[in-house]
């Protein structure tokens, strides 16, 4: 491992971090409140111990895929460490473990939240907690859509096939491009959702930052209550619309851009997301109707908001739902495990993961009666290698395996197994809240510091689709690699 | 499909049924109780019913995949349909559904019972619901020993391995030989536990009856405080033991007998399963004794019996351990999904393809950084193919799938997520009582009629290893078999 190139690389991000602090430093100022002194206190820290890093001398510059691991799980990690910074200096969040929490769940686009009174706090602060989301979200739109498929991990060489393999001095100008594409996107995205929002009387700074959460598939809100504080069914189907749009791969609207209709519609990966999401509306509106019997339109617009918000791992909630019945919960539940579609900003597994492992089953059943033909999964008519199912299967497996090991660690707080499952689906998933001790209405402050840092680690590992982390972990295949 | 040859054979092992039936009438004759008519009619029209079935003409007995798979399932489902008759006829169960949820139980070798008051029941009918698990502990045996390796489902075909391929004209020979070689193992199990519980203390008659449960890991008692009832350390190790040793693949018993005592120590799925017991009662234990402070032994003991029930599949209780800490219960119910080893008559996914799994995981880190190298999977040495890997996968990802659509059918009945999930996994995985509303001092008899026939199915689906009722629902594949 080269740790001077990735000691330089993280400096550079940690400086960049110090600039996303800006915004937050002017509103504390603008509305000259308590915080203005921490942030800037935090941005001259961040960006010295940045400028300090950059200044490690190396000759050698090449970046291998240990070196692309390490610079993505230290660079996550330590801007969560010191974004955590002017939480703690200002007073908010008196504990640098809540103050942690509450940056990786910012960064990971989880929304998880260790405050019990979110009202509370100075205006910059929330503004720079919801911009974490932001800022988090196009990190992994360009990890996961521009370098994962170059490391190959977990299933994700699948994007490979839509583009000429890499060869190795084309790599950076290709990052760029796409990066280019997916940032445009990003930015066009959170301009239009802004502008919706605040023609449903939104001000323009909860416009803003609800719009961070969504876009980022985040779920950090400026009200104790989410968005359920907003009565206005317009701004729930805009957040609804913008959380599903968000959650489906950005490749897409690239796709649109140059017109290619018929990709778009004809994408398998969309339409069994579209297809999830309208069977889960129905089903849970139609539970729902048959259990409280009233307000048939609200029931559905909430099943409608909920169903988009688990699914593509956002976490903002219109009602309680640890009070809906057994059934509809269930559903939620097993969202919470899917996740969005590859390519966008959401956590859990990935519709792509899904559809490739039904195939699967498929093709086993067709193989028990006709055990010598070969049959390939095809997904868009291309056909899949060997390889790529089987890592698409490992990533499951790790999945579940991760989930299990968090699980048992959580339930060491005795808070019975729903609360200690989901809390681990929904911080693995990046989705936020969960069911009982973390449901809608409670926060996460009640767990011990252990808990919380646990939970932390969740947060990191599913966001950064698990290998990247369980991979530096083994040092020991790492340290052949050439 | 040949639908005759699949009448035929069915209606020999009804034949076979009746007669299985006979030493409870013995019983129930000897007992001078109410149950000697209804076991006089049952097996008059158990064996006309067969006799009938079996003079179906066809000239052609060629058996496929396709007949086979039908055989087991449908053999399976009507065995239980009617060796439900004794217990409406005696009036012992008056809902004949009650009845055949009880009886697809005994002969699935799951032990979830909807008796609320076991110890009201005339002998006979006590015993004929031991003895299936008994019948179906061995009807397992055959089937994932002798038959699955040639059907080549859900990855049995690593036991293809151990033995040449099938040659279409030696199969009907090896299945022979194989099964004759697990039943002599089992009835030579069967028949020391019976002596070493009567040297505890127990009755013939106890003793018998707690055997058939613990060699078919089934979990039916006489008493309605299962294990509990007998205050004795000596029986509880007893069982514990016996049940692990049912646990455990049976071809390590013959390897055993022909002094191959090398194959057995270095064998990895025995090694791995006796792991994750030592591990887990470890663990369980320890959160116990700092939990309760007292009786550190018999804390121990209990944990060591519950982590062997459980891993077993075979569900028999000691204590109520829905009342044990969230880390104990959150163990348990890991064990639920994991299982026993392959080749013995325990339920749940397997131990070989969770060990498959682990390696999958293992190999895709690797493969991050030497996306060149061809790794391929080994156990005992020798390499898996893709396929069986691939396999493996599949039946891991359906298994969870048939869970997950389980639990949602359950949770119809608002009865919570642990209780709704937990009473679908100990179904699927042929184990017994669960949590909550299935909690060891709970009974299955306050669901409705249809969660009860789901949960039939699912006992059913668990049993025959998936793929089995899968394949026979996808008729668009096995149409096309020659």
């Amino acid at each position: 491992m080269n740790y001077f190139i990735v000691v330089k690389v993280v400096g550079i991000l940690l400086i960049l971090e110090a600039a996303f602090m800006v915004p937050a430093q002017l509103i504390a100022v603008y509305y000259n409140q308590s915080d203005k002194i921490a942030f800037l206190v935090s941005i001259l820290i961040i960006a010295a111990i940045g400028f300090l890093m950059t200044r490690v001398k190396t000759s050698n510059k090449k970046i291998r895929t240990k070196e692309g691991l390490a610079i993505v799980a230290f660079g996550w990690a330590l801007s969560a460490a010191l974004g955590a910074l002017p939480l703690v200096i200002s007073g908010s969040v008196p504990s640098y473990i809540d103050a942690f929490f509450e940056t990786v769940s910012g960064l990971t686009t989880t929304g998880a939240t260790i405050l019990d009174d979110i009202e509370a706090l100075p205006r910059g602060i929330l503004f720079w907690r919801s911009f974490t989301h932001w800022i988090g979200g196009m990190g992994i739109l360009v990890f996961t859509v521009a370098l994962l498929p170059i490391f190959g991990v977990g299933g994700f060489q699948i994007f490979k096939a839509e583009s000429p393999g890499p060869v190795a001095d084309k790599i950076v100008p290709r990052i760029k491009d796409t990066a280019k594409i997916l940032y445009i996107t990003y930015i066009s995205l959170t301009g239009i959702e802004i502008i919706l929002l605040t023609f449903g009387g939104m001000s323009l700074y909860d416009a803003a930052l609800h719009t961070f959460g969504t876009v980022g598939t985040g779920g950090f809100s400026t009200r104790n209550a989410s968005i359920g504080a907003f009565d206005s069914t317009y701004i729930h189907l805009v957040i609804t619309v913008f959380m599903i749009i968000s959650g489906a791969n950005f490749s897409l609207y690239f796709a649109l851009y140059k017109g290619k209709w018929r990709d778009v519609v004809k994408n398998e990966e969309l339409r069994l997301y579209l297809l999830i999401i309208f069977v889960s509306t129905l089903l849970i509106g139609t539970n729902l109707y048959f259990t409280f019997f009233d307000r048939g339109g609200i029931l559905f617009r909430d099943a409608f908001f909920q169903v988009g918000s688990i699914i593509t791992t956002t976490g903002y909630t219109t009602v309680n739902f640890d009070q809906w019945p057994t059934f509809s919960k269930n559903i939620l539940f097993i969202l919470m495990f899917i996740g969005g579609s590859a390519g966008s900003t959401s956590g859990g597994m990935k519709i792509i993961r899904v559809l490739v492992l039904l195939k699967l089953i498929k093709r086993e059943v067709a193989k028990i009666f006709h055990p010598r033909a070969i049959v390939p999964i095809r997904i868009q008519s291309k056909p899949l290698s060997g390889d790529a199912t089987a890592s698409i299967s490992s990533f499951v497996v790790l999945y579940l395996t991760v989930f299990i090991v968090g699980t048992i660690l959580i339930s060491l707080e005795d808070i019975g197994l729903e609360s200690a499952a989901s809390s681990v689906a929904v911080t693995l998933g990046n989705v936020g809240p969960g069911f009982g001790f973390v449901g809608p209405t409670r926060t996460y402050s009640e767990f011990s510091n252990f808990s919380k840092m646990v939970l932390s680690a969740l947060m990191l590992i599913g966001r950064l689709e698990l290998f990247t982390i369980i991979a530096l972990l083994a040092p020991k295949y790492w340290r052949n690699e050439n």
